[in-house]
């Protein structure tokens, strides 16, 4: 692999998240009819930016394992959703109380608490309906195709899964009661990162691979990749949030320590926590190397993402 | 069909919601792990009593339209946990906030708002899991079978449509604008009515009726006849908070009033409305008294829910 510029790959990371911030824009709803303001809230929770950092692994490991088509798009634009409608609820004054989010004010504070509550619900609800379309592409000339029922059917378990209690759900809760708690030990520090962070990027590479066609063990490997990628970019972020600068951070610093909140860095230390990084980043790099397809730009995708400060 | 007394009825259907209870407990995820929480959450509010109206509606659609077998359980569970996400929402202060429900506290009084919240986002990302736990039934001996997915895929998705924003959610938004606004008029109430109350009750019956293998027209059938059984029983619940009684009711009568809530008896008085409900609830008989299968019990069913004092 030629060695690339950082800002070389910033620059096909953005065009990139342009594109498929069109393809989730295309699955969002009409603002129209009696229900039109949850799904204003929607698009304005949706449509706030961000890097799309999942939809992205997931339509580059589709093509990574071969895959060819459309079938991934409804899949991508639920994803995004499921992600937006994470960050809707947790902002809520009963969470985390978050006023502003990317310089913009959260969707509770511009269309009220219980209108935030049901856009979340929306999100979540139209989700599934989005990923569902993706059956509607399982006949071919009018003639059903089992094979492809079956992999709609495991995408749709998988995203729903690593969503849920077992996932993403599961994460928060620990989470919250993790905050409620004096001390926290590492493996509930790691049960958190692997279910709050790691559980919807493992679905983003897995529901790519399912959706293409692989093996049953291509996908298992993705698994693992993705966990990686997740645990290792949330390890930096603590980090960063010792060693960053605000300015280039574009959020305050310090403030797990202001929180006495208990990272990875504070309970293993920064020469253990770097370590870390720099090895669950290595063996994700060496899983999507040993891929049939060409793995270049996920590659420099990883090492983007946990090489990074900021 | 011989007429039946109004008591025997109640026995069966208490019978039913009892058997209905154990298929729910069955598919509700064990209560243990870092996420035990928000487990012990759902659990409270799922297992809170309750008709299990939905389910049974489903069940016996099912059984109508000569479904056998236990492809439809799943998705009985999952109706009720979509039901009863609705109402930990619907109970928290940013909603209605509500501190009783059917005489035991609200989820949020018991395990706190944050909780509330997730254990509702829980319980809706959980019925997608369960609902989708179906796919497994679609094959006999190994072969995969293209009707069976095809039947599950259908199902799911007129599941997640009801719920979502062109179903109970829209009816929802659209619920909250209407109390923030001066004046209804009938056909944002009539819309608030179908969505709100109508739409999951549409869904169980389709959804009874699509793994059975019904039809097309039969199921767009069932979608009218649930149609008008929601609306009449909507329509009902507006009629007794001003005949009722509280101590028959269970509940405070004339809240409507107080609140200056419009409803269809306030629209068009209490003569037409409750001609309405009679020409509604025959129509839904009617329907059922068309189809092949024996309806004898959604018969009784449909005229005990709307013919009530309580």
């Amino acid at each position: 692999m030629e060695a690339v510029n950082r800002s070389d790959i910033e620059k096909q990371i953005n065009q990139k998240a342009r594109e498929i911030e069109q393809i989730i824009t295309k699955y969002l709803p009409k603002e129209e009819g009696y229900q039109k303001t949850v799904i204003e809230a929607m698009h304005y929770s949706v449509l706030a930016g961000g890097k799309r950092l999942r939809p992205m692994l997931m339509q580059e490991t589709y093509r990574m394992c071969g895959g060819r088509g459309s079938v991934v798009e409804p899949f991508m634009a639920a994803m995004e959703m499921i992600h937006t409608y994470s960050l809707v609820h947790d902002d809520l004054p009963a969470m985390d109380n978050d006023e502003y989010r990317r310089g913009r004010k959260t969707t509770h504070i511009v269309y009220g608490e219980g209108m935030a509550v049901l856009a979340g619900d929306a999100l979540l609800n139209y989700a599934f309906e989005t990923a569902m379309k993706a059956f509607d592409s399982c006949k071919v000339d009018d003639i059903p195709l089992t094979e492809r029922y079956m992999a709609v059917a495991q995408a749709l378990s998988v995203l729903a899964k690593k969503a849920g209690i077992y996932g993403m759900i599961g994460g928060q809760t620990a989470d919250i009661e993790a905050e409620n708690s004096e001390a926290v030990n590492e493996e509930q520090l790691l049960f958190i990162h692997k279910h709050k962070t790691a559980a919807l990027i493992e679905a983003s590479m897995m529901v790519g691979a399912i959706l293409a066609g692989a093996s049953e063990e291509t996908v298992k490997q993705m698994e693992k990749c993705a966990g990686n990628i997740g645990i290792a970019f949330q390890i930096q972020d603590d980090i960063l949030d010792i060693t960053g600068d605000t300015q280039t951070l574009g959020k305050a610093v310090g403030s797990d320590e202001k929180n006495h909140k208990q990272t990875y860095v504070t309970l293993r230390g920064m020469e253990q926590a770097a370590k870390e990084v720099e090895a669950l980043s290595k063996e994700a790099v060496s899983i999507l190397k040993n891929c049939t397809g060409d793995s270049t730009f996920l590659e420099n995708l990883t090492e983007y993402l946990i090489d990074r400060n900021k």
